[in-house]
């Protein structure tokens, strides 16, 4: 399956949580109008509320429900990449903030808390107590993310369970809920709701170690950008935690690293890139990355078998990169 | 009635709240628990749980209730104050940001974004959607504030209503559920909590009002600053707005402001403060302060006569800075 496919299968609901975001975002504050509907327009694949929808399918499908929880996901997600933008912002410019980009990082700053609360503020208008201390422990397990990945910036030593944990928060707990909501919001039951969340924790996992290999073997013309922007960042992925590992490669990582940290990233990365392509880090990630998928594919195994749930596996194996 | 004798009489009650606020941000990364507990220490008058237990005793005083909006009303206090943070820094330092205060800015995003969420992880614990409701609401609001002084920097032809309606964001809102969610958490009915939102709302309002007015009049010792840090970011308050009304003053005003914003602040500011200091605009705020002071008490008329009314109308007078 393409997603593609599935884009077009569902058309008509994925139209109707975009118009229902914009709604969600609107404001008399012309600047913080600007800046969520530029936000929102930037686009992306709107695979938390994919997410959402599939799993409300596995209950009493009511869009007038699930869109309050489709439109909360994304835009959690939608908040924590401007407050991302904050940090990558300050990184680029090496320290040297000018007026102007001071500006835009109190924009960013403040929209971002702005579309946080707002996400809150969509969800509880289901009255379900359940829904809320999910999202906002979602939200409060996503900050000490974020904090992790700081503290571990250019650590060599960190381990795989480390990496691990960072992306569970990071990335894998938002697709975990983004299920188990959708289902939650549809009336299922709790064990289908719970087997929907572990999915999705699998899923998440796969896309991010996928999204961390791309960076790394990544042409620019698929990536959008140079390859090598997190190393440039100080973020260490999985294959580099795996490459270090390699005795032949570990001296020479090391200093490659030391090199760049002390550039503050502003600087050639090419060997870095090279060893780490060259190294078994890949492949041992991409190996990870697959064993996430089939266990996601499995939590799957007991639910009913409708269309959703094929349509989940399908998504499940895009996101794995795998094509059968 | 001084403020130290409330406190003092409720001792018990706060300590056992400072407490739950230490436990609520306990968490076992290291960076995280550090800011935040930091933060903690740095103290305040913890004005929002006050308000907030007051506002319970006109309904069933129970703690093991109560605590679950007082801890996340100080959490929001808190969470704002480390985004206001993020911004000053960046300000003082006049755009040069070193690597060290970058870092400092990084944690001090992700610190807000973890409290803000923990806030409201805080209050889910209380089965109440609606709480939740005014909770995630209130966030929004203030974040808009927040732009709303961003957008408002150094316009010397702002009206009285805009400011009002900032500070209101900024500031009465928070100080207004505080009241009422005390109440609602107690189990009081809704006429009562509605009313208690009114009496806080109008206290905030003087709270804000006055906090801007010490900012011009107050002395270095009395801020623990120099005055006129509010003038040096471009945040034009009550008192300024009413004396750029005055025919006279006007155009040397509309000099220094300008010369203020093209020296990003940092400038000396005597002759801003000392013509505002001789305006009729102290005067004016003042008077408006204490018009909202006796708003607030008008609130407070039907209610029940019992001893949290009387506290309620002494913290009044107290931060209306009247003395009887």
């Amino acid at each position: 399956m393409k997603l593609i496919d599935l884009y077009t299968k569902m058309k008509k609901d994925i139209s109707y949580i975009e118009k229902e975001l914009e709604r969600s975002i609107d404001t008399d504050h012309a600047l913080l109008r600007e800046a969520s509907v530029h936000l929102l327009k930037a686009g992306g694949k709107r695979i938390r509320p994919i997410f959402v929808l599939l799993g409300a399918k596995f209950g009493t499908y009511d869009m007038e429900r699930i869109k309050h929880v489709a439109v909360p996901l994304e835009l959690i997600h939608m908040a924590s990449l401007v407050h991302d933008d904050v940090i990558d912002d300050a990184l680029t410019r090496r320290g040297q903030l000018t007026v102007r980009s001071k500006w835009d990082n109190r924009v960013a700053m403040y929209t971002g808390d702005y579309i946080f609360a707002k996400a809150l503020a969509v969800a509880t208008k289901l009255e379900n107590p359940k829904i809320h201390q999910i999202l906002s422990k979602a939200i409060v397990e996503m900050s000490i993310g974020e904090m992790e990945q700081i503290r571990f910036f250019f650590n060599p030593d960190q381990t795989v369970r480390e990496y691990l944990l960072r992306i569970r928060r990071k990335t894998a707990l938002l697709i975990a809920i983004s299920c188990q909501l959708g289902a939650i919001a549809a009336g299922a039951d709790e064990k289908l709701s719970n087997r929907l969340y572990s999915f999705g924790y699998n899923v998440g996992m796969t896309f991010q170690i996928r999204d961390d290999l791309l960076d790394l073997i990544g042409t620019e013309k698929e990536l959008g950008k140079p390859p090598g922007s997190d190393i440039r960042q100080g973020n260490i992925t999985l294959p580099v935690i795996f490459a270090l590992r390699e005795p032949e490669l570990r001296v020479p990582l090391l200093s490659e690293l030391k090199r760049i940290q002390e550039a503050d990233g502003q600087t050639d990365i090419q060997y870095f890139i090279h060893m780490i392509r060259n190294s078994r880090g890949i492949k041992q990630a991409e190996q990870m990355a697959n064993r996430y998928i089939d266990k996601a594919i499995m939590q799957l195994k007991d639910l009913p078998d409708i269309q959703a749930k094929k349509d989940l596996i399908g998504v499940a194996h895009f996101i794995g990169n795998r094509s059968y």
